[in-house]
């Protein structure tokens, strides 16, 4: 399969990158994080999590944030919304899209919200079904696709399962998560065949991290498969909150060069991007997980 | 094509990888390095650089290092002869294997050792030929094959040229580096293909930096094109010298962890591996750039 002319980027370094931060940063910080990756042509980001702030005070400002951007055309900016209370706030604040997120592992499940996946997919229904009743778009989101801290390996058809059923609950696309980084090029081929047979492959994106330094081999094992969606972190933001000081999400920057280099378009202007993580690991004083931002910056 | 079963991992971290350290790392520290890394199952070590110690004081202590090595069974300890006087100290040691340094770049050629590549490869022919008289294999490397630090895009003509010479005169083996990381998959595959008209595929390494982030996604885009040896530095040692801060060799224990998780094998338990990378940089006081040894040592 030819790779796709196009791939469209979807920005979590805002959300993702920033919730596990030991000190919550500053709203300001947020709004001109949002701003800058506006500006470096970033169509989609997911700005902020409707959760509860007794368990994530890193996102306890979701409300300022989603009404503090300065909205710019042609950018949707989401937020994760994990349940009723999370979309009623969100959908107070003119939310254009939003995203659940669900597990392909039961311990997983188990150990972070303390249910099943069948009743965490039950929690699900109101919310998908209450953002289409106000027109509001709902992303899936389902982790630990190539593997589990707890049970390890994760068979492709129990992602398959988990995936249809969110898509078919009514989200429109499901993004496809190695929460650890453990997947291998092989491994997330696999996967993908599997889950493909039930949605569309441009209703999938992938959702790598880069724990294990295979993100990069991983996506371009999916582009060759028709991938053409892809979530990642500006500066690699986030880290790991199962290895102290590993990576997390996969830089943006180490993305877009990857894909323009395979001449694949992303609208995205690279050195404005590297600036702009440059710019918030400076702020933040975390370490540029970004190898193309490292050496563009350092040049 | 088919994976290869089997990928031989050159390991480059004791010469690559350190000689471009600001204060030239101790001898012992070095000879525990090349044990460490032959315990953890590395069969191809290049321990050494017979270069003028005014130019690289790092490698002033080539002879001391080639001859401290408690050898181990099965393992080739190789050494870089850039010259004949390099070669003679290199022979009297007892050095299983040799290498010749060349380019792709004249204009790289140019400024780093002062002469066109032709001029240069001239210089070879009689260090290959006392190589052979001795009975010594010589590899032959050729760097900037994806791109210069001085002048950009290097043509896949220019690279095959460049290794069909060597070949022809000697080398048993030409290992293809991108000097500055600045590959991408379908870059390196096409370079690929350009060479491995004129020499078999077999006969052909890959030595790819991710100054980019890219060495990952170019390892596995050319194992799809047939690639069985891979050059690599445990723990990344080596940086970047053209963009200070950034990396330079791939780690050696994220390229094991790709191939193992492709069902190759290379012989080497990933677990020493990581905690010789993880102990080398402790020693000199580097960070670990491997992400793989990263994860691993800090569970």
């Amino acid at each position: 399969m030819p790779f796709p002319k196009q791939v469209r980027l979807v920005e979590v370094g805002a959300r993702d990158g920033l919730q596990n931060e030991p000190n919550p940063v500053a709203t300001e910080t947020k709004l001109e994080l949002i701003d800058r990756l506006g500006a470096a042509g970033v169509n989609y980001i997911e700005a902020a999590s409707f959760v509860s702030p007794k368990w994530v005070p890193q996102m306890g400002d979701a409300r300022e944030v989603m009404t503090g951007i300065q909205r710019r055309e042609g950018i949707t900016y989401a937020a994760l919304t994990p349940n009723l209370k999370g979309l009623e706030g969100a959908l107070e604040t003119g939310v254009q899209e939003v995203a659940v997120f669900g597990a392909a592992s039961e311990s997983f499940t188990k150990k972070n919200i303390n249910c099943t996946i069948a009743e965490s997919l039950e929690r699900f229904a109101p919310v998908i079904e209450k953002a289409r009743d106000a027109g509001i778009p709902v992303r899936g989101y389902v982790s630990t696709v190539l593997g589990c801290p707890y049970e390890g390996d994760i068979a492709p058809e129990k992602v398959a399962e988990v995936s249809k059923t969110l898509f078919e609950m009514g989200c429109y696309e499901i993004s496809l998560g190695d929460t650890i980084g453990v997947g291998t090029p092989l491994k997330a081929k696999r996967m993908l065949e599997v889950v493909s047979r039930d949605i569309p492959i441009d209703k999938l994106a992938a959702h790598f991290h880069d724990t294990y330094g295979q993100a990069l081999a991983n996506l371009y094992a999916v582009l060759e498969e028709g991938i053409s969606i892809i979530d990642s972190s500006v500066a690699g933001l986030g880290g790991c909150p199962y290895a102290k000081g590993a990576s997390g999400n996969v830089a943006s920057e180490d993305v877009v060069y990857l894909l323009h280099g395979l001449g694949i378009q992303t609208g995205i202007d690279l050195q404005k991007l590297a600036e702009t993580g440059h710019w918030i690991t400076q702020s933040i004083q975390r370490p540029n997980r970004s190898k193309v931002g490292t050496a563009l910056m350092t040049k």
